[in-house]
């Protein structure tokens, strides 16, 4: 599945627009031409349409929203349903400020998503359970077993309840579509240690829906597979060369730019439920 | 000192929002964890003021502000004021032009900063002496053998007339509190060659005051000691491996992510006046 | 040539004011350090005209536009003419929405630009010519062997009546002055798979021309070339330690800010025409 996924954004080259905060844009722009895809960030209002009508998917991140761009996003998002496109949100801080929870309240009325991804506490608020605390995955916010069939329940429900694909990330990840649901053991807790893994993922996402619109199910497990695989990668390789964080960003990108078929698939720690 | 700083910046995992620039946000969001912080970047009017409410500290850097985020600056300074929590200044460029002069000349008289930190000409410029030429420090603007007794006369003036901690950074970095002083010569020329050294250490400052609140001024000497000696060790990495500036950088965040018991204090070069 | 340019901007340390987007402002801040310069990125209408006055040349870039940065490019350049200031135009997906075409197209009436630098689709948008996809160098689009003769006339013409140095990058990367044709065939096509690389060379760019503004051909020139053979080295580099497209990234930045005479010139793959 990953295999077949990845293949088809290589061979689309999907062009995803992104309407995203400035302290991971960089990092978004770099791991959509990783996996494949091709990135434009625009958030002016006046042109949010026409990009997001000449792309392939729609990704919409509220990590430093201001009023101006709120409004760029329900232009792009509504663009988006019009022409069918794959709208990916990541709800950051949701649950933090009114703002982002209005916000985001707000946009899940009237745009339809096809994914959204968030922590775990991220989207206990959008189902108007809990409250965030800052952007980063807490660890007791995070799946454990315990926790696990809790969480289940959780993204099933939201599932149904939006229409989108649900992508919960932390210790164990969690990919729910209605009825079906997927955990991946994949990953390393140092992906907490670095800026804006949630933010990557969700571009990668965007990528990989953008290329398999008939896919997103898939599309999600491959994307949370690959960035798991990736967070082992890095620390393997920051390990044997005794570095650090900076560095383990640096290699989850470089991982995510050299998977070919023989690193994928045989590294998936997938569990189908 | 810097272990204890360190322990319990690590422990407390201080919640730290910065109002900071999109030149160097990635930097300061991935320093701010690796030294122990959360980092949450919120700049729109509209949300400060929770997002203050729920952090350890405030840092204000004026890198790229613009109108609407200097508003948002006045509003979230005034809340920290109010529940006492430390507020970090980073006055990047005072003095090149008459917004910025305006806006930190104002933030200085309507919020209360914790700790200013700046180069040696910023530092000037927020007394009302001396103009900067662009954000870089000068090298001949820097403290030198030379010219430090005059720099611990003004730093303890400005410590004095203020209230804060005075940070000034360059060749000698020097800390002074009222009448308390701290030379350190920790660091390496080629930190002024990396875009955001300062503004990293200013958001480090920050994690440490948020999780050390009665210590600033130690939490200021060990953050700015700290990032000395991550440019001393990244220096020796990129000779070790051949590489330059950008490889620099990665290993100043490196460093710090990896920061323990065993590097802290034996590389402290410091001089308590 | 591209020694001497090279010296005189490390002497002179040119400051640069950039008007540039938050997707890859860190890259261009730390290529303008590395290649000898000192940036300065200020955005807002109420400074520009003060930031431009004291530096030794402009960049604009429309990689992320809005409304708000639109005005403070035509002030900024405005100045920039008034003092005979090298102005850089880097049109980032001209032809891709109304907002861009027009920006730029009236930024070329009002502005006068002393280097353009695009890639094909968006130098022939400036014409008046072609659409583009997206930011990034599309591959079909790129001058080949068989393009050349079509882009070189392209090139002489859109310099003529731009007066503009015009400078197209991609597999083949050419500079027009008027009659005068230098084509470069140094560079790697992974440099396409990373995001920025246009925008850190007009940064580049920027500095060169900053310092030797009598000699913009020649600036232009010889950033190209160290661009491309930075492409090269990172790619070895990256080949020989099995990293993929993020640390080659920093490589190139590495390349840059090593550069020496024993690593210039020899490599360069010029050909005037």
């Amino acid at each position: 599945m990953l295999q077949e996924i990845h293949r088809n954004t290589q061979k689309l080259v999907p062009l995803v627009h992104n309407i995203t905060n400035y302290v991971t844009a960089n990092d978004c722009a770099n791991i959509t031409l990783a996996c494949g895809g091709s990135p434009i960030m625009a958030d002016d209002i006046l042109e949010v349409e026409e990009v997001t009508a000449m792309s392939n998917a729609l990704v919409i991140n509220t990590g430093t929203l201001n009023e101006r761009t709120v409004k760029a996003m329900f232009v792009a998002g509504r663009k988006a349903n019009e022409l069918e496109l794959p709208v990916i949100l990541d709800p950051v801080g949701v649950g933090a400020t009114r703002l982002r929870s209005d916000t985001i309240m707000n946009l899940m009325k009237e745009v339809y998503f096809s994914v959204i991804r968030g922590n775990s506490s991220e989207i206990r608020a959008i189902t108007g359970n809990g409250n965030t605390r800052g952007v980063d995955a807490s660890l007791k916010e995070q799946i454990t077993d315990v926790t696990v069939d809790e969480a289940i329940e959780l993204a099933k429900w939201t599932s149904k309840r939006t229409g989108a694909v649900i992508v919960i990330t932390g210790r164990i990840d969690l990919i729910a579509d209605h009825d079906k649901v997927c955990l991946i053991r994949n990953g390393h807790p140092m992906m907490s240690r670095v800026t804006g893994t949630g933010c990557m993922l969700t571009s990668m996402i965007g990528s990989f829906c953008g290329a398999n619109p008939d896919k997103l199910y898939e599309a999600c497990i491959s994307a949370v597979c690959a960035m798991g695989m990736a967070g082992e990668y890095a620390y393997e390789k920051i390990m044997e060369r005794n570095e650090g964080t900076a560095s383990y960003r640096q290699y989850i990108i470089d991982f995510i730019s050299k998977m070919d078929d023989s690193l994928i698939e045989k590294g998936a720690k997938l569990e189908m439920r």
